[in-house]
């Protein structure tokens, strides 16, 4: 090899950083594959068994079969048909009015972030986000140049007088805040739900800023009570509110089937950028996720039978880090696949996610990549919704030991 | 709606442009919904009757129902299995020698192409591409700020000498260019295919020059003669190329499996960058295109079944072109799925496609906008791989008639 590439690397792919989440995965991965026995409290992956696969399967047969557009390249915003089915499950279940045409398909939510993004953020744009937030929209983000402050939540969500502060502070400096970005249900990694009268909070300052919101909408469709929230969308009378959603939860993170609702320029700028940057969403997948909701799977199954079994995971991780953890703290999720666990002051949780793994076989994702400011040290989040009751049982037993056995 | 969007879009969205291919998909699409009776001359689909569809359903079906790991997400660089399998490929089809942890696994040849866009390109930095040149590169190009400059073509593909000239005069410029961009086998737009001794010529110049070499082989698997070429990227001794390739014209446009083939640090920023972006290629995706592989259908279906069908087809077109236009130049490829026609002078090419589409329900795309110098204005990019050979025929007779028509 005599090539230098260091040369060639463009100035941007400087703002690009290591993700520790891929890592974890990624180490997983080829602990699998050398055999050993893994639980997994780790990815936001949904739980394979609790996705209808045998239907999946017979849908995907009959839409390979009979649907010649399942193999080739759709329109750059989706099959028309699937939009249209999302703006009903939209109207429905997120309470939001959005014509077909404003819906864009990504790539998954992922997908969506990154292209909004692009559309929408200037090296050394300042976006505020809570704190700790989804990793990998903070490395979207940052990839793209911006500066992001965090700004704290409790158990109601994002603090406003937080958030002014953040954009008060900004503009002394000379500077603007151009975007919030908040996942309100069922927060990642936090697992906090944003009160309804939090959320018109947010939407006030937004209005008295003249910001713009981008709302994720990842687990709006795994709620365990009854807390009536209405979407950022949908009390949304300005226009201010971008959102991003995704049926990964649901249907299966594999499948890649994520949207923006999105207006105007904004949705504009998106359409044109898109096709040179991933041609379309899968077309396989468009069209599975078209049956899956035409079918009624999502109320069949999903509500049915797999969000009841969710919610009993979410009891049996609370229950779990209760009888084993009791002196530590620890987030109790209304919705989401998360919990936040504190470990003591002085354990840094990265080492520990890594021993954990190596030696317990128990994968954990540590907190501190997802804090905007270097705090968190010390946390470790829990994914509930992949694992089985017996795992997260175990899981947790196993963590607590290896914890006890540390402070000897 | 009172926000003014404008003010929030990022700068670089101004290197956004319209996409004159994605416009015309997505007219196609809502005729055809009009129920519009249509003949694809346009689009670079592969005949959804030449993909062994219920070979794909079966597999399909199999995967979803005894494959967890089918409906969750993949780690960032793709599933192990499919990308040794791919490892084997490569060696056997493309001459190319590449370890599986070299291969990452893209969202089709075009995520690809954007993610080594984004680690490459800075603004204002030159890029070489043959004139003209493939749209959806160019726009990936364009939008992150890349200026682009086309090298003419002749029969036997990139004109070295002229590649040469356009590095010394940007060099006189005080400008460097970094990187050539080239589709050596079956070009798109032009279908035409570069000779051995110009590869070995182009793999100079990148060594002399000290620049590097983007090859798409989105084609390789389409080639209608026995041309005996090799891929650049086997010829490299140095680690100048960089390949892109993709499933996509084999297994269907629709799946999204593409791969990267890179090393070093190019290699780390773009596993870096990834998840963040798309988290990973379609997990259904990659388990159906792994079984495709291991049951051969490569061989079974693809070599021996729909080449010989796309060679017909490819006949069809070029005696179709022979009979009823033959006062007009068009190219004969010997590879890939299109050929280029150019219309008398005096046609402007985008107004002349937009109404054979709206007038005559014939569907072509025009090669202006893949020109990377505002020349080809009369030009017409013909796809043959989709339309049955009926389809090709009364298509270009249908063609023809217009043409004359207006010539009236």
């Amino acid at each position: 090899m005599t090539v230098d590439y260091m040369r060639f690397l463009s100035s941007r792919s400087n703002w690009i950083e290591k993700s520790l989440l891929a890592d974890i995965m990624k180490k997983a991965s080829d602990l699998r594959k050398s055999g050993k026995k893994l639980i997994f409290l780790s990815a936001g992956d949904p739980d394979p068994n609790l996705i209808p696969r045998e239907e999946l399967a017979r849908i995907a047969m009959e839409v390979l079969s009979n649907e010649p557009r399942s193999v080739l390249y759709t329109p750059v915003n989706g099959i028309p048909e699937l939009r249209e089915e999302l703006s009903k499950f939209l109207r429905r279940y997120d309470g939001i009015d959005v014509p077909p045409d404003n819906i864009i398909i990504t790539v998954g939510g992922t997908g969506a972030i990154d292209l909004l993004g692009r559309v929408l953020i200037d090296p050394g744009d300042i976006i505020i986000t809570e704190n700790p937030s989804y990793i990998n929209t903070l490395l979207a983000f940052r990839q793209l140049g911006a500066r992001i402050i965090g700004a704290p939540m409790d158990d109601k969500g994002l603090i406003p007088e937080k958030v002014e502060e953040i954009i008060n502070r900004a503009e002394e400096e000379g500077k603007k805040v151009k975007l919030i970005y908040t996942i309100p249900t069922g927060q990642n990694p936090m697992g906090v739900t944003m009160s309804e009268s939090r959320r018109r909070e947010l939407l006030d300052i937004a209005c008295d800023y003249n910001l713009l919101i981008m709302e994720d909408m990842a687990y709006n469709y795994l709620i365990y009570e009854d807390i009536n929230v209405r979407t950022l969308k949908s009390l949304d009378r300005e226009g201010r509110v971008i959102s991003v959603g995704t049926l990964s939860k649901v249907l299966g993170t594999g499948f890649r089937v994520g949207w923006i609702i999105a207006e105007d320029v904004i949705l504009q700028k998106v359409l044109m950028e898109k096709q040179p940057i991933d041609f379309c969403a899968p077309a396989i997948s468009q069209f599975i996720a078209l049956e899956y909701l035409r079918n009624g799977l999502f109320e069949r199954y999903h509500i049915k039978v797999a969000l009841p079994a969710y919610r009993r995971k979410r009891d049996a991780l609370i229950r779990a880090l209760e009888e084993n953890l009791p002196d530590l703290r620890f987030t109790r999720p209304v919705a989401g696949m998360f919990s936040m666990l504190s470990l003591p002051e002085d354990v840094d949780g990265v080492k520990f996610a890594e021993r954990l793994m190596t030696s317990q076989g128990v994968v954990v994702v540590p907190g501190a990549p997802f804090y905007t400011d270097n705090t968190g040290l010390n946390t470790i989040r829990l994914n509930f919704s992949r694992p089985s009751v017996e795992e997260i049982e175990n899981g947790i037993k196993m963590l607590s030991e290896y914890l006890r056995k540390l402070s000897l």
